[in-house]
């Protein structure tokens, strides 16, 4: 299974966001104790954009930390969920008295972590939530238990968002706009081989050769289905038609299309499968308006895909397109 | 070993080629037939640049097409040198009466296909060359072969011939800048983990659980000594000293690194490479003065890390510095 570039386990997270600052300092700032990354310069009087989680996804959250996204990321353990003092040092770092919205991917930690930290301030800082549960492979919230992954739609949350508060928008609007994102997007992953775990060696779970596994989460998780493995043609198909169905596209509506790499999937096959989401929205006579094709939200080494769809409306589409300055987007 | 996102094998590059410029149209522009990269929007009066080499090192050559780096990529299939007329369609393509410098990673298919297209177009082009060696895990050519291999010191002599192009450089002296560049470069890599070809679905090599591949090249070749693993700190060390050594740097000198992930290895791990370089070259009292940390130069879905440094001096960090925008580089 190969070895990891890593000192002693327990150091890797908090290595890794100093390394980030070596390459990236002049985009991100690494606060300790309690940690988090904010923007090396920090934005004024405007609404703070606060995202975060479990690590293992980069560049996910701490790449998107800069001007037309996020203020601030708050980075957990590997696969783990920051606790609710780091996430409350970053609202206050963050928050220029414009109020702050926090994005949230929706794990049981996560939303347990960030919701105390907004308690904590709830008498000092206007705190706002956008809950981002976007992958279909899992059962939404009216079905019972803790509804649906949060996985990929959240880079399209962070950046409408970003781009919003970055226009001087106010933090409702901000928050709704998010929820509006989250509302109107969907996805689906699929691995060919599960992620090995550098905190503990081990690989979550098996594939045959010849086996693929569908619906999988972002964190090792099984997906709904193991399949025989087929061509992109039809892989792509497989994860793009029930998000058709599930945002009601009809004939001629705009779409954003997220191309994921889960980790360890190679760039060319990131872009084989952006030709072929191409060729099967147009075939269902529906409009690609936007792509981003890369590994933005990985689950370490896995070897994947997921894709995620977003209506576009107007609105959407020119937040999209503001300009935007982080690591792994500009 | 997993599969890949891929059709028939026969159609992968050219499927990804045509997927590039789904995600990417906005910035390049794919020409069939034979095939080829040009900028979406040609630049106009100034030397033209031109590259490519082998596919499966993706964003490497096509990513830096764009202003400020590549005029034209010139892709082969997997591990598989271009043939001339590509290049020699990509240098007619791409010139613009200013005269054209190639830059050729020294392989033997390369350098041969790369020098058949200047010689088929030496009496209409005026078509110089910058031959990319910096591989210090194979031998230099005055103790004979064919010299060391061409690996990610590219990036560094695309980025700064491209930015002396754009700023109106003549042909020689763009030229000579790849040279210099070459010339004060050098790189060594490691390995957890060999590639699979897709082509093939073979993996390069094999390693026991605990071995690295020390010197490893970027399409599965074996390096020069199979090593037990070891910590990050170590790891950095044994790539680092040798190139602070072959390039004689001594106290003080300003370098430029490139950590380069080979294809599977995570951003985090990347990050807590660049970490450990800063110390290692601030402990020989080297002043680490650029950087630029991801997969830039992949081997399909290796696992393992490249370092290169490059002696800066002010005029290459002001060309480090101009502005760049490509898919990969911005």
């Amino acid at each position: 299974m190969g070895g990891h570039v890593m000192n002693a386990r327990e150091n890797l997270v908090r290595q890794a966001l100093e390394g980030l600052e070596v390459s990236d300092g002049d985009l991100v700032r690494l606060h300790r104790d309690p940690d988090f990354v904010t923007r090396a310069d920090p934005a004024r009087d405007k609404v703070a954009l606060v995202s975060g989680g479990g690590s293992g996804h980069e560049p996910l959250h701490t790449g998107f930390v800069g001007r037309g996204m996020l203020d601030a990321a708050v980075p957990g353990d590997v696969f783990a969920s920051p606790n609710a003092l780091q996430v409350r040092a970053a609202i206050e770092a963050a928050d220029t008295g414009r109020g702050t919205v926090l994005v949230i991917k929706n794990y049981t930690g996560d939303v347990l972590n960030f919701n105390i930290a907004a308690d904590l301030l709830s008498k000092t800082h206007t705190v706002e939530t956008v809950l981002v549960d976007d992958d279909l492979a899992t059962r939404s919230e009216d079905e019972g238990g803790p509804g649906r992954r949060g996985t990929a739609a959240v880079v399209v949350t962070e950046k409408v968002c970003g781009a919003a508060a970055e226009a001087g928008a106010p933090v409702e609007r901000v928050r709704d706009l998010g929820r509006e994102v989250v509302s109107r997007s969907a996805t689906l992953g699929m691995s060919f081989q599960a992620p090995v775990n550098p905190l503990t060696g081990l690989r979550s779970f098996e594939l045959e050769e010849g086996e693929i596994e569908f619906g999988v989460g972002i964190h090792g998780e099984r997906g709904i289905e193991t399949r025989p493995a087929a061509e992109a043609a039809d892989l792509v198909e497989s994860l793009t038609s029930p998000l058709v169905e599930s945002l009601g596209l009809g004939r001629g509506a705009p779409v954003l299309a997220v191309v994921n790499g889960l980790g360890a999937t190679h760039g060319l096959e990131l872009s084989v499968a952006a030709l072929e989401l191409r060729r099967c929205l147009e075939g269902q006579g529906l409009r690609l308006e936007r792509t981003l094709v890369g590994p933005y939200v990985t689950s370490l080494d896995m070897k994947g895909v997921s894709i995620t769809l977003t209506a576009l409306n107007d609105e959407l589409a020119e937040l999209w397109d503001a300009p935007v300055l982080t690591t792994a987007l500009r």
